[in-house]
């Protein structure tokens, strides 16, 4: 294990959760119910009990019903399967246009990428700086052409929560389908898939304090995808391949923790408000993306300026904290995250960005740790970088 | 648990296997690295190494690069991966048409399927009641508008091997890109890609004694297939969504186990054929399908004559034994094993059908347990079938 020296502080909820304590206690147990659910036999029935079992608690979960409930290896999975499955049974049709934002997570926005070399037609909205959606584009591009609307619950870099249950409801005065990428949502804010009103909706088990690997594609009652991966027929034909039973059983154990969810939500909103609060108080030059918007209530994204993101990440993982950056280093791309250059920001302003993000294991001593650490690291950055700037100067000078 | 009074015999490893005791022994420890192998603070550095360990364990194991391996969520979507993104590709050239089998899995048969639907011209070769690969069928519809050629390494159900070599090397010779669905070959038989020649071949990690929820697609070098998953562009682009990275670290360490794999064959291939021979001798009216051909060393297929599968398999599963059979009941579907319809058996036949598989835990005891046990369940059925079948003749003489 790295720094050894400093204790670990986990602040990257969004990138993925750690396991729930009582899931690292029974995984020993259930590591033993290895059958395919597929197998008649006493060892696939063990493990077909577990898939209904996890089925139901996910279906009360979400208030949806347990047959709308497909397992998928993951978010990624689930929203390519809607994106891709539905326009391309759509694309014969006069029905064929895909509305979405232009925040979404990549297997969306890469999907859009691949659905428009297809020649589907893709409208992209945005929304601003202050996080409102344009619903002026949106009702102008929103017709009787319009097969489906993908837009994402709640972002996963600044946490500004999308109008769904409005939209949803302008997607079908029109005749539309309507789709969530609810990944970053799952255990963050109760969610109610029959309230919102959606046709289809996507979430992940990582984000959720279960294991990687598995996610959950919900189709509304009769309306058939057909499948993305073909196999022996599981998932009613929806979702070929043997079921990962040990991470399905995971996020169905997380699932039956409904009640928690409110109760945490308003914990890590209160430790994020502190958090912020105190930031701006002792640190200049910080500015909240999204701030006045309705967001997430576990996530925090600042710019700092004059501080590069990626120097700042490493300076406090060093320290045992770990947040992520919408630096080029950190997106793992050339250019900063493009999410937070659609909303507006420049280019140094989203290379500035850090993104902080809670867990219902966040305790009110790692988040006074935290700005603590960031304070002292961001005034020792940007002091050096203030002597490189002189020394830029001097030496511009040619004094030597 | 279920059959209290009996000892639990797992005699069904081609439909899923135990987990390896040493996973047992080490997933607790695993469970705590749960970054987010994007990430690049310490919890994602952690993750990062289990992915990379992993995969260079595995490259070793099938004797291939590391890059070279692409993480998926089983071997349905690796098997869909090829034959879906490669045909789409190929549909716009001249060179466009599938050579496949028709002993071929679920994830490749149904895939067949929905690509004639696309207009793809599709060859299914068959492979005869003695396991003998119709050469002359093949060769006649290999030409230089074969754009890939897909066959099983080794079938599940009856564990014949096919020479996937000789065709790849066939298959080149006019031009065609060669994959392999290799999934009930890994742990039972050595395998050397490199050797084989082959493009692409696919393979489950929970056949391989390790987590369900991952596979294994290889993709020779210089070749780019895109992404069947669409994602923040994990796998250098060629399959999106957060990794796995608990289940690819399990397969990760039974690939580190390579060198007991031919022992392990040796071993189950004593037991298997000492369980044959038994069965031929004990029992009357039994007939081993493509026992002259070349197996899998763990796999015995057996139609016994006048006993229904189904009550087979439920009066062996009372006694703790679990195994499969080609009955409809067992396969899910109206009618009894296609595959072993296909081969040249009857519809009774597939429905008399019996899969016994072995694994790295049976045990003599195990097996002779076994022969026991299903000499006793076949007698007793056959003899409840006799009387029946007189009492039914009985009644038609309306003797009541």
């Amino acid at each position: 294990m790295e720094n050894q020296n400093s204790p670990l502080n986990y602040l990257d909820f969004n990138a993925s959760s750690p396991l729930h304590p009582e899931l690292i206690e029974k995984i020993p147990q259930v590591l033993f119910h290895f059958g395919n659910p597929s197998s008649i036999h006493w060892a696939g029935r063990e493990s077909k009990t577990l898939l209904r079992e996890a089925r139901e608690n996910i279906a009360k979960l979400l208030n949806v019903q347990s047959l709308e409930i497909i397992f998928t290896s993951g978010g990624s999975e689930a929203n390519t399967t809607v994106l891709h499955r539905f326009l391309s049974a759509a694309q014969k049709t006069s029905r064929n246009e895909l509305i979405t934002t232009k925040i979404e997570h990549p297997s969306i926005s890469q999907s859009v990428i691949a659905l428009r070399a297809q020649g589907i037609k893709v409208h992209e909205i945005n929304v601003d700086r202050d996080g409102n959606f344009d619903w002026t584009h949106f009702q102008s591009v929103l017709s009787e052409k319009t097969a489906l609307v993908s837009v994402m619950f709640a972002n996963n870099e600044t946490g500004v929560l999308l109008p769904i249950k409005d939209i949803a409801q302008q997607a079908h005065a029109v005749g539309a389908k309507m789709h969530t990428d609810a990944v970053q949502a799952l255990g963050k804010v109760p969610l109610d898939l029959k309230d919102l009103d959606v046709d289809f909706a996507s979430f992940s088990g990582h984000k959720f304090y279960s294991l990687k690997g598995t996610g959950v594609l919900y189709v509304k009652k009769g309306f058939d995808l057909g499948s993305l991966i073909f196999g022996g027929g599981q998932e009613r034909k929806r979702r070929g391949g043997t079921e990962n039973t040990l991470g399905i059983w995971s996020l169905g154990m997380m699932a039956q923790k409904k009640n928690q969810i409110l109760d945490e939500a308003l914990r890590m909103k209160y430790l994020r408000d502190m958090m912020e609060a105190r930031i701006q108080k002792e640190i200049s030059d910080v500015e909240i993306t999204h701030k006045q918007a309705l967001r997430l209530p576990n996530t925090s994204s600042l710019i700092l300026r004059n501080v590069d993101g990626d120097t700042l990440l490493m300076s406090l993982d060093v320290k045992g904290f770990a947040i992520s950056t919408g630096s080029a280093c950190s997106s793992g791309r050339p250019e900063p995250s493009l999410v937070l250059r659609n909303i507006g920001l420049s280019h140094f302003e989203a290379q500035n960005s850090l993104r902080i993000s809670f867990g219902w294991m966040t305790t009110e001593k790692q988040v006074h740790d935290f700005v603590d650490a960031l304070k002292e690291v961001v005034q020792r950055l940007r002091k050096i970088d203030e002597e490189e700037t002189l020394r830029k100067k001097y030496d511009s000078l040619e004094c030597r």
